[in-house]
């Protein structure tokens, strides 16, 4: 790895307390050069967020110049903006391994750095999470202590952000300063009415600037004599006792708001956030800045691009893609993507949504193909499942894509709104199991089991990119039902994945694999880790059959029978948490029936799993294909007489 | 039961269409009529909701006079207010068996009605579910057919309420009504800034009225000659460019605003509602309404109190209390709401947070007695959570009491700001297990699966009072983590529960009952059922052992190798669902550890369980006492030897 060279400010700035020796006219050099070390680094690292790190480098240099972190508490909403703050808190050296197995976390994370107040990898908590130290030390007795978050325009959209708002408004004594970090952009560009409404504010007159125009315009008004007066001085009035009081969406939640300011003028922003630390209560800064601003290309460019852009040439521009030698399987998104579109084609019935991931989800190629058919609703999940199951309540298919650890948002309407009124609504649940770099806050770990409970509901999970659509197609047929469909994000293996879709009956599962010793239950994607795994202990001497249940719920009792009177060995397999997932509900099955076979079950352990390689992740796990054959080996120890040495060391035997 | 007679009008409306063939003047008749029906019924059946009904008797006489139900969709949020509405489209004379078991629920439910067009047992669900029934019929061509969300200023503080505006104010074809029942309460008294904003919009000079009153000012200014016009159209240019157009926070986010209304003026509200339809596109109109409206006593009286009276004398108001013999076990409730006060007088670190729920948790009592220490903070459970985690980040011990079934709406926000980061968050979760007559949105079934499944979490349930409180004091002592308890709706088994409290070793659970035939091991409550059916068991010569977990996470593992070692029967209860809660718990270690007994698990299966009284419930799901018996005499049939017929009758032997 390179020797990053940090600027001549930079390399001695190992806290915030050396940021705040330098003098004001300093800081622009500083945020320059906290700047170029982003793109020096990610550029050459790549598997990093990008954009919204360089939109925020002089908010990041003020707020820590101006306050008093890790004291004064400060929380980054998303948290994929912190690089700088990540940088400036003494992780300057070990920024280069960031999001790599062992390196530091690619969002702010509390048992990395005091001067992370809050882990925020979902977003839109900041505001409530704030509130709650500021409440807390309120309480304390520390009425000095600032508790700041910093929210994206985007992340404001979700619900929790609004209730948070809405507390916070009510408690008028506790020290929250919000800054609004208005780039118009989540991943993709921000949508919603409170998006027209803050470009409303920020592209008109500005708020503060119509009010001064009206007062001095009412001044100039009243020199027209004593009557002209008193009909301003009873305008006037009424513009202050309620017009002007309202005019403002969060002023009338009782905030104090400040703005637009400019976000890339560092040595004004320090004077304003100087001035709002002496102004107690809830406020709220509006702060306008460009997302990928600094590098040129990035700010010239697509900013969803440059959102995570990968190993870039930061002279030229050019994102490096890697041009693999054969032709590779797509990814599980794009297989989705358009899979939607052919099966919309034929079935007018079928709407897409997805809570502010088209590009993520692939949604927008159908967001493409038919605008009217298919919904960006913006961080908001839970309004994304509700609003489907108000679509299918007028005899429409929705798709509701949702990424697996996002979906936690919207469990309740899932339950309420969608599976108890057994309503046609089909979840694709996007990256579940491991997210892989962005880390615990991102995997698909829980949806199995959160899924499984929920009467009517029916849940999927996809081996390869033929049983994706197929299943889709299965999801799409008249009277489904709740359907929820899994898959992981990134590569499936068939590279001709072009294929003709049918129909699969509903809870039924398939033999992919004959055997005799050794059963393997998989669900998902992890089926392939077995299909190689099998075929290495084919040579071990060891006959492994293998089913694909594709069904976790309804389960496939008949396949079950069969296998449980055949086999007393049984391992399962999922890409998701051991506890209550597929393997216990096999487990359910096994003993309700009367089996006592011997199961073991491979999956995700009860713990947080942090950010690497999603190949690292299954390893360390135990299922990927090693982790399966030494289950195997350790369930079969007859095996090791025919095993080689060299395999007997592999796989850990003795 | 009392042959109920409606009004003289009343009596002949069976559709929508029977009031429509009535004329405007006939409403006021129509109105009082309902009411007075409403009365009738639920001050004699009691077991039901009151004073959100007749608040908005006139609201709904209204919108059924002026929309064509069923076609146009119309949306009640939260539901308990449809009483009317449900008197008016054919459920006239089944109103009487309101929420009792096979009657109608208390709640619009799809499958009751034609007329139910979304089930709302959840607040704030209306503006989500409706929009997606209006871009759905915009698809189908159905531009005139009309939606409407009545949804009240509680139920507009939760997050999933902003989405759905957030997301309508965007689709500005959609025809969408937004009808905002402004009573100031949810179930106790609405809070925070967006209710006081609500206040000011009304009470001071109204929004509308401000308007005319500028610009009948600005009129009279531009009077004192032409350069007092150019200034006066200056201005007004400034205001309607700008501030007028900012100046409510509805129509910040592209909603059309009317009202106030008076929601009481059923004539008045017709005329309002008919003009609405010819005006496209997403619109709020903000209607007063008072809840418990037109009955003398709830009118006057504690709208807390009237929101569920019970059964009442309609003539003097008395709310009947049925006054026990002998001394009660008190409510869980009760319980919690104590015991929280009496060790935060002692740990000064404990707070307390409840969403929205200060009366029905008895968080109440803290709230009286420690007002600076205890939180409404609306319906606002993902806030509720988050602002706890932001509590604990600082050191305090927030016991964050929610209903297990609202919970679900938070369950990110458990996973991701409190497990994740490990923090010391105390969940009370009330109402676990079946809710009664509130029914199948209600019920809390699912919360020991989606909590065991989240790393970090401890899981815990109490059989009785003192192991409530004792699980209350273990969890606020230091660097616990997060630390789950759940409980029941009412009463518990103890009338002296005052007991001094002690800390129990987190996952150890407990023997009751020394047994060798067979083991129950229950979590919760439903021990209590076990240890009846065991005395009974006793008389038939079962000799059954008891134990009761405590802790569903982390599993007593010393206890259960014990009990496999002993049992080759086992029978797991537990009041939530079968898919993935403790039985599973137990049958994964029970697997794992190659442990072979059989084990017959009890708890709710997976299917939606409707309204009845919890004791209808439970034996209907068959872990009542007498389900309890019957599993175990399944499990031994050699009882049956020593059964006497009376008891094989019973217990449905052979």
């Amino acid at each position: 790895m390179t020797n990053f060279k940090p600027g001549l400010l930079l390399k001695d700035i190992n806290t915030p307390a050396d940021l705040r020796k330098l003098t004001e006219e300093q800081l622009p050099q500083v945020s320059d050069e906290v700047r170029q070390y982003i793109i020096d680094v990610v550029s050459e690292i790549g598997n990093s967020h990008f954009g919204a790190s360089l939109g925020v480098v002089e908010l990041t240099v003020a707020l820590h110049y101006v306050f008093d972190t890790p004291n004064d508490q400060l929380v980054w909403d998303v948290g994929h903006q912190a690089y700088g703050h990540k940088i400036l808190t003494g992780r300057r050296d070990n920024f280069p391994t960031n999001r790599t197995k062992g390196g530091i976390s690619g969002f702010p994370k509390r048992s990395e750095s005091e001067y992370d107040t809050f882990g925020v990898g979902h977003s839109s908590t900041s505001i409530s999470g704030a509130l709650g130290m500021a409440v807390a030390n309120r309480y304390k007795g520390l009425p000095d202590r600032q508790h700041i978050a910093v929210i994206g325009d985007g992340a404001m959209t979700a619900g929790l952000a609004f209730e948070g708002m809405n507390h916070a408004g009510f408690e008028k004594d506790a020290n929250l300063l919000v800054i609004l970090n208005d780039n118009c952009m989540s991943i993709d560009p921000n949508v919603g009415a409170l998006r027209d409404y803050l470009t409303d504010i920020t592209t008109s007159h500005t708020y503060n600037k119509v009010k001064d125009e009206v007062w001095t315009m009412l001044e100039k008004v009243s020199k027209f004599g004593p009557d002209a007066r008193s009909v301003v001085s009873k305008v006037s009035s009424a513009l202050k006792g309620s017009l002007l009081k309202q005019s403002n969406m969060f002023e009338s939640l009782n905030f104090r708001y400040f703005g637009p300011v400019d976000g890339h003028d560092v040595i004004g922003l320090s004077k304003v956030l100087n001035d709002l630390k002496d102004i107690p209560g809830p406020k709220i800064l509006h702060c306008l800045t460009k997302k990928g601003k600094g590098f040129k290309y990035s700010e010239e460019g697509n900013p969803t691009q440059w959102h995570a852009p990968g190993v870039f040439n930061k002279e030229t521009g050019e994102i490096v893609k890697i041009v693999p030698s054969s032709p590779q399987p797509p990814k599980y998104q794009e297989v989705f993507g358009h899979t939607i579109v052919e099966l919309a084609e034929r079935n007018d019935k079928i709407m897409g949504i997805t809570p502010a991931m088209p590009s993520g989800s692939s949604l927008n190629i159908m967001m493409k193909a038919m605008p009217d058919r298919s919904f960006d609703v913006g961080i908001a999940e839970q309004h994304a499942v509700t609003f489907s199951a108000g679509l299918a309540t007028q005899g429409l298919v929705p798709f509701c894509n949702i990424y697996s650890s996002f979906m936690q948002r919207a469990y309740d309407q899932v339950i309420h709104d969608v599976a108890l009124q057994n309503l046609n609504v089909v979840f694709c649940l996007d990256r579940a199991g491991f997210a892989g770099a962005d880390g615990a806050t991102h995997h698909g770990a829980y949806d199995i089991a959160y899924m499984r409970s929920i009467p009517n509901m029916i849940v999927a999970a996809p081996m390869n990119e033929a049983e994706l659509r197929n299943m889709m197609f299965t999801a799409q047929q008249e009277d489904m039902g709740p359907f929820s469909i899994r898959y992981p994000r990134g590569k499936g293996v068939m590279t001709e994945w072009k294929t003709v879709m049918k129909p699969i009956k509903v809870g039924t599962g398939r033999k992919v694999t004959t055997g005799e010793d050794i059963a393997i239950l998989s669900i998902g994607h992890p089926g392939n880790f077995a299909q190689e795994a099998i075929k290495e202990l084919e040579g071990m001497g060891a006959s492994v059959a293998h089913y694909d249940m594709r069904f976790v719920k309804p389960l496939d009792e008949n396949l079950l029978h069969e296998i449980f009177s055949k086999f007393d060995k049984v391992i399962t397999i999922e890409d998701g948490c051991l506890m209550g997932g597929m393997g216990s509900a096999i487990l359910e099955f096994m003993v309700d029936q009367g089996y006592t076979s011997k199961v073991k079950r491979l999956g995700i352990p009860d713990e947080y799993i942090h950010h690497g390689t999603q190949q690292e992740l299954y390893a360390d796990v135990g299922f990927d294909v090693n982790g399966i054959i030494k289950t195997v080996v350790e369930m079969m120890p007859e095996l090791e007489n025919s095993m080689s040495n060299e395999e007997k060391l592999k796989y850990a035997v003795g």
